[in-house]
């Protein structure tokens, strides 16, 4: 396939590497402001990975046309740009996989929704989820992830271009579930930190049984299959997100609650205030969330606001 | 309440030193041929704690009688012994209090159903599950834990006798399910070390996620609640069983396939064959415990099973 992946950043760099190993003809695109992208044109490289000859650098999308599929993996607050942007390339018949995950704040929509409402009817739109570190596939350690569509022809077709020994690829059923676990997966990723922060890293078990059902009950709420909160794309990227050094949200989470600083806001400050909103919306119960929130957002003392949470005594579990 | 423990390892004698310390009055048994019960009855200590005066110390159990509560925490394969032991008490309206976490090879029974097929209907049995270090609990770090049992006013009874800052219980509501959840996560704790031991570490996020599916499967089949492999019981100890240096059985597996000495089985080695004779019994597919199964009791490759378990391409993930 021809390709071109949207985004240098860690993932979009991570993608094109590993598209160009399995065969695909690949294109990476960054703005030329992007400090990222200055590196890989001057270098070929970031802290990370090399990319090989094979794979084209640009700074424009003048060519985006001769591609099958675009690849996007940015920051999830900056999607709705990016297809106002791409608008002008009268883009049809393309498959769109978005690599990212978060929601959008300003109005709650899942990534796939944006693309699908702000590009033509005859493009096609698929997830790409799912644990794995960038560190670790390049050193040849496999992982699981997930590819979803509404469309399943789309499905089938991408997991059989896309699999490769480093990455198995399970179907997914259910973008919904997919997209909102996808997003989650950071905020809970964020509580993480800040218990490893507080010096209660145990009651991450407790954050790990808790977090899957609150996102559970509201992937339920919003109409697909609670059980996708607890499949590759929420808890199997809890090793990643919960318990890895190499995890931003659980740094993010960790620094905030020492008071130390840090690079960037993790993309989880922005999820976790999509969905405090999506679950008033839906009317379901986010304590984790609530108090994630809480802590960012409001000033509240961390200790206190996650030590409630699982203090909350003598109830039922389900 | 009066409440005798019996079982001096780890757990026994952190429940002892915890119900004690919560104001009950507590006796610790112990077997006088126990190397950890001389240690308590010549220092009152073990590596990790120190039981206070007030906690008696027995290695007979002629007093018995005097406690409305007998904790159990012993070896798994070794309750149904126990069980014909206290036969000749005639115990009558005692509450037993299972802190023990496996199923009877022989039989594949849980542990409450052993307790109840053994003793006066009078006696009422219960479970107490979930995650939590020694270490860490003694330290003042707090976790949450999950109380069941058949009879409603039993659980609500232990639930508040039991609770403290340090300990938050919640209901069970689903014995079979907090049996098996409980039981399986020690062979999810070995297939981790295994992973651990194979340079696969980024695995376990996908382990988590499959591991919990299969040990749903089969608590659905035996008539319980498919959820409860999510819970504190199972999912909530993966913490401290799947990524904690202090886990056991995780420690055995990392250790088995490094081809490295260990003092002694994990209970999870019994534990996964009961488990697979259960799958086929109630023709669930188990294939992570079936690959742990394979290499401790067939000698296969580890990194040929743990591997094949995530490489079977393209299926559905739910």
């Amino acid at each position: 396939m021809k390709i071109t992946v949207i985004g240098c950043g860690r993932w979009g760099s991570f993608i094109t590497w590993y598209l160009d190993k399995i065969g695909h003809d690949v294109t990476l695109y960054g703005r030329s402001s992007s400090k990222h992208m200055q590196q890989f044109l001057e270098t070929r490289s970031n802290d990370l990975l090399t990319l090989p000859e094979s794979v084209k650098l640009v700074t424009d999308l003048k060519n985006i046309n001769d591609s099958d599929a675009i690849v996007i993996s940015i920051n999830s607050q900056g999607l709705r740009n990016l297809m106002n942007e791409l608008a002008s390339y009268n883009l049809k018949n393309k498959i769109f996989v978005l690599c990212m995950k978060g929601i959008e704040i300003e109005t709650g929509k899942r990534l796939s929704e944006i693309v699908t409402e702000n590009t033509n009817e005859s493009n096609k739109v698929a997830v790409w989820l799912g644990p794995g570190h960038v560190q670790e596939f390049y050193n040849g350690i496999p992982n699981c992830m997930v590819i979803d569509s509404d469309d399943s022809s789309v499905k089938e077709y991408l997991v059989k271009e896309f699999s490769g020994d480093l990455i198995r690829f399970y179907y997914g059923k259910d973008l919904i579930g997919n997209e909102i676990g996808a997003a989650a997966k950071n905020v809970i990723g964020i509580a993480a930190g800040m218990l490893d922060g507080l010096n209660l890293s145990s009651l991450k078990g407790a954050l790990m049984s808790r977090g899957t059902r609150e996102v559970a009950r509201l992937i339920k709420a919003m109409g697909g299959n609670e059980l996708s909160a607890y499949g590759l794309c929420h808890l199997g990227d809890y090793e990643a997100t919960v318990f890895s050094k190499f995890s931003h949200n659980r740094t993010y989470g960790e620094m905030y609650v020492k008071g130390e600083k840090y690079d960037s806001l993790a993309e989880g400050y922005y999820t976790v205030k999509a969905l405090v909103s999506l679950g008033k919306k839906y009317n379901v119960e986010l304590p984790i969330c609530n108090a994630v929130y809480d802590v960012l957002y409001n000033n509240k003392d961390p200790k206190e606001s996650l030590d409630s949470l699982f203090s909350r005594k003598l109830k039922q579990e389900f």
